[in-house]
């Protein structure tokens, strides 16, 4: 038998789609990878996932793992040479258990993010992990790529959400680690390598996730800023002001604010007069564990000293939840209204926040030097140092000007990002996308160690290859 | 020139220790272990441990980093062999920056922890790493061992408060790896490999570390309790009515109490009557962003609240810092009074927090069926789990008697860890003390995961050898 027709054997044929039914998994959402596969296999276990990866690994073919292909790096994406064996952890979308006492549950690589907030919340707890793609994304691959979103300033990155996992190692051996310890000191973290490590070293199938009490009440607002600097400023009070409650703080251009607006009518910028022009925007969120009326008694006081001290200049308070979701949904429509306006060219990066700022001044300049007229569109989590600094074509130019040149521009803004000993890749991960940049930016040491670990734990180079590391 | 020449003709001869001098270095502050040693050397700076890592390697000798002795299981004790040569990081004890605006600070290894403490609070900041041997434990023995203590609770593990490190590899390279970014998915997690891996990766010479704000005040209150149980099921209403300001619930039992102001007549426990001898107790500690007032209010509701539904039988909250220092001493003088009544078998053992009372009452009954009459002490970080359950002798036992049999008490202990899915060491790491332990409890398959990462990274086994892993 050959590999397809063994795992047709091990699975039933259904769930080994080839052909047309294959294709969907071929190409990243975004369209920028398109790979080839022998197959595409829906495993409904972590014995399952198990056997296939021997299955494979006898016949020495690849196999890239897949959860919801919503991977901005085409991480998920095989190579071109149609060798490797998709496997989509799709079927496997089960919550295990949950534990109210021990704030813990135990969820299947499968299951998409939204549908594990949305369990938490019936059980009365809160799963805070959040971000733009939860509604098709999987905890899988949120794991594989260590996600962040908007709640980390306050919970953390999908990293820190997590305490245990169960994994199908390169050789179909499956690692039980689903511990739900908040503490334990026995060996190497063998949990936080496999996290954020796209599915190189071994396939993550299930994961022991830490719960929370829901917030009795959130309460949003909205800041009109002079600069960038005055947002730093304004978020290390913030963060003493509100404490643990201060569960958001995003900022915004001006300008691309105006363009959602624009763009979407039925949206508006929550202020009159000058401060709807204003040159940043910041969303905070509050989540008290005592009451919506705290929260709001909170801001005013915070607000109120900083608008006096002249750190903001304006302030809106949202005063019910209609009023939280259209300011979120201000925020939420950035990418959307982008897309809309045409192609840009995306960077996910972090900076040390104390020179975010310059961060931003030198970069903006740079790419006016080579690029004269060339459009910024920057917003992003600014309590995580998390900016998305996205580039759009200039008026002479056409986007296709812009993308024939998009790797200058990358080159330009992460020699910077480089430079102001940020990263290059924030929450998105490396993937295929970035791999080629990570020798320009780590140490020749960290990627030899990188390699060395990736050999002691795939000596065949078996798991998701050409991901992270060239092959 | 041999090993030791050749030391000293790099740091000069003042830096390597031997005979007498090196002799403070060869034995664990419990006294339980006893090595020998070529020299202990004191380099200054990164450089020197590399240059000392890379002398070493030539002649096949093995490291072993040494901080503050405060190991509780030997793991920066040499072995007998004589071979060894100790890394003291004693003399690398600065700090190196720290960033207000980006709350961080740059430390090196050797820095004693509560000189961070207090050099973050000069700076208006927050280290909230804290337990009972900050006054001479070392930050970079915090790393190599994953450090826990009091505030895991709100800010998490030593791992969980670090964004950086710079590492000396096995090969004397050094990674420089500071980086001071709360978002960055740039490769494997190479951080959190050498965290927790208690020098037997490499040695971890410097770290970025995270600061908070101060919190403007903080309210302690303790609590009387029927049972374990009652704690538990009060540790969720707490998380959730006090949100992340809870930053302490640590668990005792009463007798233990007893035993400690029996012993020490200046201190008292803070009820009157039959609370006084209630079976449990609580302490709470609340960090609030507003005021102390607040802080009390927030105190008044929940536990009054607690109480109506007999949740808790009694609270004491602390009217001023005085009390809050009198309680907190209570708490800490446990280990001393322990010491001082004679001498126990420790266990530091974490459990999830839904089974920690079924646990106890199953560990103690197993341990009194073999051990008649034998004492447990039982107390705790309720919120992590994490409890200290330690063993002293029944009364017609002599301690001697006990300490023969310790191996049976730690398994009997120790299987009823692993029974409830527990961990053997929470937050005191493995070392020497609890390595051959580890094939028992833990899976062949994680073994031999942690030893290819071990070979890989440390070919020719030099770092710290026979810690954690059998050599």
């Amino acid at each position: 038998m050959n590999l397809v027709e063994s795992l047709q054997d091990l699975l039933g044929s259904e769930q080994v789609l080839t052909g047309e039914l294959a294709a969907p998994y071929l190409t990243d959402w975004r369209g920028r990878f398109q790979g080839q596969a022998q197959a595409v296999v829906r495993p409904a276990s972590a014995e399952e996932v198990a056997k296939v990866v021997k299955l494979c690994a006898l016949h020495r073919a690849p196999v890239v793992p897949s959860g919801g292909n919503t991977s901005l790096c085409g991480a998920a994406t095989p190579d071109q040479s149609g060798q490797a064996v998709v496997i989509s952890l799709a079927r496997m979308n089960q919550v295990r258990s949950i534990d109210t006492d021990n704030d813990t549950m135990v969820v299947e690589a499968g299951c998409i993010l939204q549908s594990l907030q949305e369990a938490a919340r019936g059980a009365g707890r809160l799963f805070p992990l959040s971000l733009a793609a939860e509604g098709s994304c999987t905890i899988g691959g949120n794991l594989a790529t260590n996600a962040g979103g908007t709640q980390v300033l306050r919970y953390g990155n999908a990293r820190e959400l997590t305490l245990g996992l169960e994994v199908v190692t390169a050789e179909g051996e499956i690692w039980h680690g689903l511990r739900g310890l908040r503490k334990d000191n026995t060996g190497y973290d063998l949990r936080d390598l496999y996290i954020g490590s796209e599915g190189t070293l071994g396939i993550i199938t299930a994961a022991a996730m830490k719960l929370y009490p829901l917030p009795v009440a959130q309460r949003t607002a909205m800041l009109a800023l002079n600069t960038l600097e005055d947002a730093v400023a304004f978020l290390s009070r913030a963060r003493a002001g509100f404490g643990a409650s201060l569960t958001g703080f995003e900022v915004m251009e001006g300008h691309v604010l105006e363009g959602v607006v624009k763009l979407y009518p039925q949206q508006r910028i929550p202020f009159d007069g000058p401060s709807a022009k204003s040159p940043w925007f910041a969303l905070l969120e509050l989540s008290d564990s005592e009451s919506a009326e705290h929260a709001q008694e909170r801001f005013e006081t915070v607000l109120g000293a900083a608008i006096e001290d002249g750190l903001i200049t304006d302030a809106a308070i949202a005063e019910n939840i209609a009023q939280s979701k259209a300011m979120w949904h201000l925020r939420e429509s950035i990418p959307l209204s982008e897309a809309e306006l045409g192609k840009s060219i995306k960077h996910d990066v972090s900076i040390p926040i104390s020179v975010i700022a310059a961060f931003v001044r030198t970069t903006n300049a740079a790419l006016q030097a080579s690029f004269p007229g060339i459009k910024h569109i920057i917003f992003g989590h600014l309590g995580d140092g998390n900016l998305h600094y996205n580039v759009a074509n200039a008026p002479d130019q056409t986007e296709e000007d812009l993308m024939n040149r998009q790797y200058e521009v990358y080159q330009i803004v992460h020699d910077s990002v480089h430079a102001h000993q940020g990263s290059i890749s924030a929450e998105h991960g490396v993937g295929q996308l970035k791999r080629d940049e990570l020798p320009r930016y780590k140490s020749e040491l960290e990627l030899t160690l990188m390699k060395r670990i990736k050999r002691a734990l795939d000596p065949d180079n078996l798991m998701n290859p050409g991901k992270i590391l060239q092959s």
